[in-house]
């Protein structure tokens, strides 16, 4: 049996993605076959590239022409475009994964929680950096209890492309497009990944968001420059998004959490760290050195480099000998292998829209906490 | 003319200070000179043997005896000793250098600034770490421009020696002596130094203070083990003071900043970092490698990794050739070369009361949101 | 036109050249077509299985029976498989990629870079370093003169895989199959770095090598454990190659190296490093950490760490957005990208077999001179 | 009773010597007492000056009328006055302590270890390094078979001082005055440590030497810039040492060893590092983070950053808490601890003259094979 595919985007994560299914076969060989059958777009000659490098045999520019034809449909789309087709593949029986953060608004999240809720099918968020060998490797050290009790957690995640002013408008600055800036787009891989090494969710937080740049010049309208007067009538759009968030955080068990995510942090490109203390031990993590895991564990005095590219680390024995380093797409072809085997084999998937809806639900009151000045329950 | 010294305290900050005096004639030549006259506190055998070990000429155990004798007092007792002594110095005519914070209360702190103020002599607050050469090198950096307009700081001071329940409970644990935990003692430093950098205060915080374990055994009663029969029946004392904080914050020129402390991060001896993003650069600073900064400047694409050692750095000339590096003592020297040159040039000197008061004022703010859940004006 | 190959081995190296061919369409649409054609083995089960696996439409026990069938011929064989067959297929027309290092002995080195010189067609050995972002990124430093006058080359390839008594032999213990161990195997990779980051060879060396392990374990024979008995009857092999050498050279153009490789180097997975100082500037590298290169410019006081994943860095805007790192195996796809591209346009390629003649006689007065104690010219 | 001390050299070591006798009574309270009696040195104003602030009671302008007359002799000169001062004290029976390497000669390395062998009091060469915590941390734990058997060492010492032409003549450049170059100011550092920290001595050697360039403009001469005519009429001096060495090595236990070091390394200050690799684990040192420490324990998985800083650690209990870190200069305070307490004490002190000897053994015979193109026994 082969799994045909729907996707809706083709950009980055488009790319992404169907780079992930086409190299299943090579390295995950009991991975489900898959069909990259229909890509879906606006842009007809866009697409119709697309389609021919990222390998689908058809096009279409409506998702509901094509939404239930499928096996699987991935939703790629901006954050607003992901509640409507990817209930409507629900309610169609088609399991879906969506990207992340899973919706531009609590509400639709919550919507598309339901449907996912009830269909039988599984749902998917692609928080794709729990599937970095050395986070799992991590979350195995905290369960099996090597950490002891968790007392904090910092996570961190800076870029800087938008520290230059004159960097253009995109779909991201816009609230009604991607909901929130910095705080969905990178906040909501923070909060997950702390979910998820926890096992325990965030109970109460405090939040503050920032926009240090109102508006931005629009690509294409006259290159972003100067005009011929020399004045600077360059055509705007406002930024109603935030450039940057921080957050702290009390976990339902205790430990205290601070958070921060910005596209200001000059000199980083994509530093998501996170570091956790035990009462019994510690680690630290740099998705820009994403082989590598800092662990203090009991009996030790330092922090240990361990370099996570060892045989029986996860999903090692797919790759390659030790110390012979994986990139940041694996962690799609690692993602996308669990949830295609859960599609085929009808089981549950995790992190699905549940999981999706509970990180939104704290970006959520950490933009509340922001408007209010208070500490917002989740 | 030499300054004869009085000084409250000979324990770890009293060796710290003492050594600094006795090292300025051969590093510093120019600095006054500086008789160690008499150390001050209550244990006579103690007091007598620290004397003899730091180079005191004579002691005494009652600072109001002798604080009107010295031509400079150095107030290093527990936070709640600060004020008087202090205030009586200063209402004598004398010079007072007080350890840091200022106070264990707000209250205390605006009468010592205030003492400070209705005096004609220098008052200094020991924030020692505005003396670490890459420390004053960053500062440089951002008041020449190099790194443009701050739109984050991030300081954290993390240390583990209490992440063991059964850690003795010492005045540091007490509310009413040492006024806050890692809060007052930790992020007095962290706060100190992000306002020293910017040249700029804070304006808001939001705060969060957490007591992860309640109470420790005192030291001395049972040898903090278990009794004879085996039941724990140790004499413990109960915790007043915050184990750990986190603090979202708004500096009056619009960036945004992020603090911890805690003394529960497993691994972490003495990790007191601050890393500011700037529009033109950044600067990334770790105590525990407190000869490097690492410096991201507008024409480079990464971070630089500068050992701060060159002889036209801060303080460098004073001490040894290029990557020959200096300890977490030199500090001391530093500031107390600083300190005594003002006291003998009858210059005003800073960090004064006013700076530790200005500190002060976060440190209880921060007190008042965690209390209230609210943001607070500082 | 369609490019047919030949493959020889199936392998680690096997799967590494497939998985970079199956990812070309995608990632270098102007790629030539590539089929996997035949694969070429002696284990007629594996064989089948691996054709399956990496994509081969047939198999053959002899290479000399489809030599010439093909388009291009990849040997990836033992280093004393590189000659003959290479040879043949390019008697024949066939351009050929030889992995490293080009053959066993000299003298089979110079067999093959002869029959490169008299074929038409492309010849390639497989130094696949030369394709990391980072290291052609340096490259190009060096080449602009960033650097100066280079002074010291100084390059260590360190892995711990042999540091056990007890792992078995392999091929790669033999002197007859891999004419050499960690100095054909690793530090061929360093020699051709050196050279070809400088652009100029070595000219003299002076070598030591030392094997610590003489005999290993024969896996499969008894499982590599103790008898019955309790006696150490294990069937072993006689290990015939060095586990570790270091070297002393000289450049032609008067910079001084120094370079070590070893498989007994507790805890180091791969960790094959590069350090270069000019007259201007320094590099230094570490394939552990493979999308970073550490940076010394004329006008910079410390080494910058630049992340090497902007658009503008070699083969990047094939991939991901600024630090999205890549990781080992894409190096190979540059390779095989560069290589059948200069055979579909009928190009010069290189590092072509003379280059591989170029490390090979290094490698050989590096054997010379730790028999005869002496210095040897290359 | 009370150890008066004469010091011949009066710059750079003086003032390291002189700081660490002025700091023993407070940190080291069991250290004997001693008086820095007398100053030794030919410039007598300088000397004046320098007696002032090094806190010496006397000077002379010739050692031979006071070296009889001290209780301890430090002979802090350049190399070729090592010997005679040396060799006249111990002969008077005056403990000495001389700067490292023991001389410019082994000639005269073996007349000084002969006098000491034939006095009946202590001898010392400062090889400084073995007094950093973490550098007798790592020897325990090699002593204590943590590391196992020892495969590899390798050393490298690199500065960058010399790397601008126009760097001025010295007698650091002056075969006569010097002996060697960088081999024997850095590489004197880096053999002894590596044969302190295995317990053992260095069989054989390869050498390498270069001199970068030939001749150097004397300061003061006229400036060292070019004359009014613009020619370069600046009077220079020829350079008569090595810029840089290298050298491969075997040890008597039978690991491998490559050594190297620069004045050339662009961008490094003071970087001495040490890698040790053994059969259950491995370390790595560098003396520009000298507080830390990195170990691969057999049970670890990657390297563990130790900060050598607990109060277990050698020599911290004298100092601060942990994390407090110390610096380059404390390595002398232990030393000068260790050497005057085998003074007061009468008894035998390690690193001797002997070991000096046997360092300059290796420096010597890295030279003879750098001449004669072959190994050579040391």
């Amino acid at each position: 049996m082969t799994l045909s595919v729907g996707m809706l985007g083709y950009r980055f994560m488009g790319k992404a993605h169907s780079n992930a299914m086409a190299r299943l076969p090579m390295f995950f060989p009991d991975a489900p076959a898959v069909e990259r059958d229909v890509l879906i777009g606006r842009d007809e000659t866009a697409l119709e590239d697309a389609a021919d490098q990222l390998g689908f045999s058809r096009t279409s520019t409506d998702w509901r022409d094509v939404v239930d034809e499928v096996d699987v449909f991935y939703n790629l789309g901006p954050n607003n475009v992901h509640a409507d087709p990817s209930i409507a593949a629900l309610e169609a029986g088609v399991p879906v994964l969506s990207e992340k953060p899973l919706a531009a608004t609590l509400k639709d999240a919550e919507r598309m929680a339901d449907a996912a809720e009830n269909a039988d099918v599984p749902s998917a968020v692609a928080f794709n950096y729990r599937y970095v060998p050395a986070i799992r490797y991590a979350r195995q050290l905290i369960a099996d209890g090597v950490l002891g009790d968790i007392h904090h957690v910092r996570a961190n995640y800076l870029q800087d492309w938008l520290v230059d002013p004159q960097a253009p408008w995109s779909w991201r600055n816009s609230a009604e497009v991607a909901g929130s800036g910095a705080l969905g787009d990178l906040g909501a891989h923070s909060i997950d990944l702390a979910q998820f090494l926890l096992g325990e969710d965030i109970a109460r937080v405090s939040g503050h968001l920032r926009t240090f740049v109102d508006e931005r010049p629009v690509p294409g309208a006259d290159g972003g420059g100067l005009d011929a007067a020399g004045s600077d009538a360059v055509e705007t759009r406002e930024v109603t998004v935030d450039d940057a968030y921080s957050a702290q955080a009390a976990f339902e068990g205790g430990a205290m959490g601070t958070f921060e995510a910005t596209r200001f942090a000059n000199g980083q490109k994509n530093a998501h760290t996170i570091a956790i203390n035990g009462s019994e031990g510690s680690i630290r993590f740099d998705l820009e050195r994403l082989n590598e895991l800092e662990v203090l564990r009991g009996e030790n005095r330092g922090y240990e480099t361990v370099l996570v590219t060892d045989p029986d680390d996860p999903y090692i024995d797919h790759w390659w000998p030790p110390g012979h380093v994986i990139g940041w797409e694996h962690t799609f072809i690692h993602e996308d292998y669990e949830f295609l085997s859960a599609v085929a084999d009808g089981e549950e998937y995790a992190p699905s829209f549940q999981d999706g809806l509970s990180v939104q639900r704290v970006l959520d009151a950490i933009e509340r906490s922001d408007e209010t000045g208070r500490w917002v329950d989740v």
